[in-house]
């Protein structure tokens, strides 16, 4: 079973409500503060601990910044590279991952800086690959409109071959760095990429030698059609949310049957949906929590959530007007969600009220959710696994750092008791702890080796 | 007297031939390395410590990179944000800054970046603003041809508004966070920069709030007419390259005019010139290390390095060819280093002999050198400080970290001793360190306030 911990490098975790909560840590724009939770994590030997971002703040809802701000709905949002950074100095074998966009960076950047913290943190770094959603990202990166779902991912799709090709740019023993001789590095062992397609134009060489595990981790989340087939191709871990077990059940199946379709081992690449826990010394005490907890939600969190994820204005319908076919079709954000809200209202044409209810988001209900002592947690986590329905879990925090500090003592050792879950790290780079080779230069996950 | 530390995040440090050097460490791709500069620089009291880069490999001599991988002439670049982040991570006082090119990077993700670092690291972040130089950089992002001199300033003054302007859109006290009452942040004092210009659009709100300092320290090293104008604009901190004591001390007072021409306190911008030490026990000692090191350099280092910054392929003509006329107009690299090999030549049209003579590309004497003990150096040092010929000085290695490590023990204590230089840090931020004040919101460097 595969852990990850879900982080933001923001004002709150997944669950908004939670900078309201009394013991979530104030101090989240210290490095401090990131080092502590890699510490948690690494104490229950979490596989990742993986940053989500998002590159703008949730204005879309009337088009309006004022709630967000007020209420605190994900506003402060950092870059993730120093709380990366951070985290793999605080530790020694929790990989560290990170969302960075296809939409708005250049491959040769985004190829630079994974690679050289995967380099520096000796082969535990991971990429999350992302296509950006939103009007209000497009708007900071000076386009008027966000570009098209499809488009999105064609430019995607090449965005990958031009990072690839540049990690593949350096033999594993191109450097020599033979001082008396002067010779530093194997020329025959170093190769530009030269690519030239639709969208990108790079020539190489790269600059930065391959790390210790080869290259990053790829991490995908596209629940779409065509987010499961760019994952199908390109990752390594895929993280998904899913309502519940009968649909993680169907969901994870058919992702199987895509990946495999794709030409790849369905074995080698771990699917994890995010959940959220709440536990305690007793069963009452956790309902107590989650009830605590749940309670400090407001509608505007779902509301602003909603319209950016979306990527569509949920303060132009009324809370019960339904949703046209138009609209439907127009949303241009995480189509999968809007799947979700059709399948499991049985409505054609849901309402605010139903997104806001069905989507669950911004609330605990949005995602996989156990409550109870840590045996109980135990037991759910291991149904799901054994349904099977998934290979791991992406745990996000219903606040910070306590939701960690809880399931490190109360879940963790239940886990390992069970043998569903390993005792320590198996070895030193992020690859070795999810039991994956280390792909040899030239490789592409789709071709056999 | 302003001190920092020149540093590269590559295989070498701003002597290509640093690498060959039998005492420089070998583990340049770890954090550790940068950690233990750090801690040296911090302990020698250096108010800075800042990285220089390149987005390519030095491949425009004879239009291939096999030489320069083969000597290690500054082949292996890579991201700067990591090794920063460690750097801050490792010291509690010690200014930390990096050059993000405002050619190939969107101003909403720089400002991002370097807010964040500065808010992280409790104000002690400083950006380097440069505008990308040659064609083996166009070539990795995607353009055939590198922007020429002056529009790519244009854009880099456009850049700079977005920046600024993202950096204005908290207020210090915008931040509440009362948990009871669900109020994040004050909406009044948060503000969308809407900007729309000829280079780039940027909405926001942005998603950082201000830092301890108010905005990271910004730092230019443009000497070109263009250059000087744009960084009397701007900057809080100017890197230049002097060849002699002479031509600094001219240099510097008409910098410093520009500076009042630009309706600044030339007081208010802190002038360091790049300078090699050499120094050890006796001046013997000292002499003799310059002299070994001097001889690890090769012709290579000069040609490829020339090539790479003036953006002219040298391998196109024979070393005693004189440049014509349209060539040396042609140069769209640093004008600055074109034109002090006009100077220093006395030729109109210098051959490429006279280029590598004259420039010291690649070599010791590129730069003000300073050999001896440590009295000697800092007799030298007291002389371009008292001329006045500069500020402060950015000191380059001559290997890593011994260069370091021999200027803190014997050059540093000297400087105190003599009243010149500071005895221990005077402030949290970098801003007080260097005895600039917090800017407020709204302001400009060239607005009074």
């Amino acid at each position: 079973m595969v852990l990850v911990g879900f982080l933001q490098a923001q004002n709150c975790s997944n669950y908004p409500a939670s900078w309201r909560h009394p013991a979530t840590a104030g101090d989240f724009m210290t490095l401090d503060y990131y080092q502590r939770i890699a510490r948690i994590l690494e104490e229950g030997k979490f596989h990742l601990a993986f940053f989500d971002d998002r590159l703008a703040m949730p204005d879309r809802y009337g088009d309006s910044y004022i709630e967000a701000v007020r209420n605190g709905v994900r506003v402060v949002k950092m870059d993730l590279t120093p709380a990366l950074t951070a985290m793999g100095l605080a530790t020694r074998r929790l990989g560290v991952g990170a969302t960075y966009s296809t939409t708005y960076y250049e491959p040769f950047h985004v190829a630079r800086l994974f690679a050289t913290l995967d380099l520096m943190l000796g082969g535990r770094a991971a990429w999350n690959i992302v296509t950006s959603l939103n009007n209000s990202e497009a708007a900071n990166f000076g386009q008027r409109e966000h570009l098209g779902h499809d488009p999105r991912y064609d430019r995607a799709e090449e965005f990958m071959e031009v990072v690839l090709g540049h990690w593949d740019s350096w033999d594993d023993d191109a450097i020599v760095m033979d001082r008396a001789n002067g010779f530093f590095a194997d020329p025959a062992k170093v190769r530009r990429l030269d690519h030239e397609g639709q969208w990108f134009r790079s020539r190489g060489p790269f600059t930065v030698p391959r790390s210790a595990q080869g290259r990053p981790v790829l991490i995908q989340a596209g629940q779409s059609g065509r987010g499961q087939h760019f994952a199908a191709r390109w990752a390594d871990l895929v993280f998904v949310i899913y309502a519940n077990l009968d649909v993680a059940r169907k969901n994870y199946r058919a992702f199987k049957d895509v990946v495999a379709a794709a030409g790849r081992d369905p074995a080698e690449i771990a699917l994890a949906p995010a959940i959220y826990v709440v536990t305690g010394e007793t069963r009452a005490i956790a309902e107590d929590r989650f009830a605590m907890i749940d309670s400090l939600a407001k509608p505007i969190d779902t509301l602003a959530l909603l319209s950016e994820v979306l990527n569509f204005d949920f303060a132009s319908k009324g809370m019960d007007e339904p949703f046209t076919a138009e609209e439907l079709a127009s949303i241009s954000g995480l189509q999968a969600i809007r799947d979700r809200v059709i399948q499991l209202s049985g409505k054609a044409n849901p309402t605010v009220r139903d997104f806001a209810e069905f989507s669950g988001r911004g609330r605990l209900r949005e995602m996989g959710l156990f409550v109870g002592t840590g045996k109980e947690v135990a037991d759910q986590m291991e149904e799901w696994f054994t349904a099977p329905a998934c290979d791991g879990f992406v745990l996000a925090a219903t606040h910070m750092p306590g939701a960690y500090e809880d399931f490190v003592r109360f879940v963790v050792p239940e886990l390992q008791r069970r043998g569903l879950y390993h005792k320590d790290y198996r070895g030193a780079t992020l690859r070795e702890n999810l039991g994956l080779r280390k792909p040899p230069v030239g490789s592409r996950p789709w071709l056999k080796w």
